[in-house]
């Protein structure tokens, strides 16, 4: 069961978890992010690695807000590294990793598996505190105690990060020897009509400083005058 | 934070918290489940009990499936009370509680508050994992590791659950202490076009035995024919 956003991390662990030979399921969300021109490369990732399934759901997480990933709050721009690594941003979402996670064991429970991949790493961006290993931990304790699979000891759920600590570059690297196309992957917090990225969000920043510290261009269209 | 399915254990949960003065927001989910008629009770008892904001929101559990209340599996009727006490119902919805509870936490974190009220007893029914007090002590630790809430010390979330060691009598008694009007309750798995309820479900059965043993008349329309 993979956690599939269709950015540069999360396919990545597709590649990863496909490797091993994994017979994948891809689960998505369109929770009403800014972003949702991710979900595209979500599917095209999903069919590029062979997925068994991909179910891309539609939750309501947009409803409760509280995240600039919603407009609820301003988007930060031109940030300094320095800045990236002081406190949890703003484009946290409330909760969202538990509530990734909790559908991923629910499907999984009904498919029959307890290995979940997710995409979170610490290394580059350690702001939200649901990408934390003691989170992950915990989420495993708890989603065993809280379903059948694990209540009746059939399955136990194992929440596998393999990129946790890795940095960007390292990530990249490892993506492109396993055959991702970066191309086909969304980062951007605020791209335009026509998908191009900013260059200047968060998540742009990073993954401009990843492609340029692994040595590879980025082949995704930025907005004309972007630095990269 | 109140968890409101219209239900009889919710509802009485909700009025418990408003009599004990705290302000209070209810959480209501349109999951595809078979008795989404409980929703119009959701938002009749949070307008009776002065709810501050009540909210309802669609989420695709039902996509994901494994449960008789999404018409995956059949539904039990006219089972024992000893039939009840074994195992795991099909009525379970996997990480369904799981998932509500993360839900509120994140809407509860964008409000300022920590305290999430539930409605689970493991008295009555104790088949579900995700109704079982060392779930919901894992819930606690987990959320508070994966939120900004939590992991800056601002707010410490705590699941409250009232009911958990009342039977459904004792729920029922308390409930019509607190002037909760059953009358507007729903507890049928499978209710007809009208929203009368079945009165063989699990859900009817229990509820039936619990009005019995707390010495009153259960004001809902059952269909004709029902043995109450």
């Amino acid at each position: 069961m993979i956690l599939l956003s269709g950015g540069l991390d999360s396919t990545t662990v597709l590649a990863i978890a496909s490797s091993e030979g994994y017979t994948c399921y891809c689960l998505s969300f369109d929770y009403g992010q800014l972003q949702a021109i991710e979900l595209q490369n979500a599917r095209a990732n999903a069919r590029a690695f062979g997925a068994r399934d991909h179910l891309v759901l539609r939750i309501d997480l947009d409803r409760i807000g509280g995240s600039a990933l919603f407009s609820d709050l301003p988007l930060p721009k031109g940030r300094s590294f320095e800045e990236l690594k002081i406190g949890i941003p703003p484009t946290y979402v409330p909760a969202r990793n538990a509530i990734f996670l909790c559908y991923a064991a629910a499907w999984a429970e009904n498919i029959g598996t307890g290995d979940i991949f997710i995409g979170v790493n610490v290394m580059d961006y350690s702001g939200y505190p649901d990408c934390r290993p003691e989170f992950l931990h915990a989420f495993e304790e708890m989603i065993n105690l809280g379903t059948r699979a694990g209540a009746q000891k059939g399955i136990r759920f194992i929440v596998h990060a393999p990129l946790i600590m890795l940095t960007k570059a390292e990530i990249i690297k490892q993506g492109l020897a396993l055959g991702v196309d970066y191309g086909q992957t969304h980062s951007c917090y605020d791209p335009d009509y026509e998908g191009r990225a900013c260059g200047e969000c968060d998540a742009c920043l990073l993954r401009i400083r990843g492609f340029n510290e692994a040595g590879f261009s980025d082949p995704i269209p930025y907005r004309k005058g972007t630095m990269i």
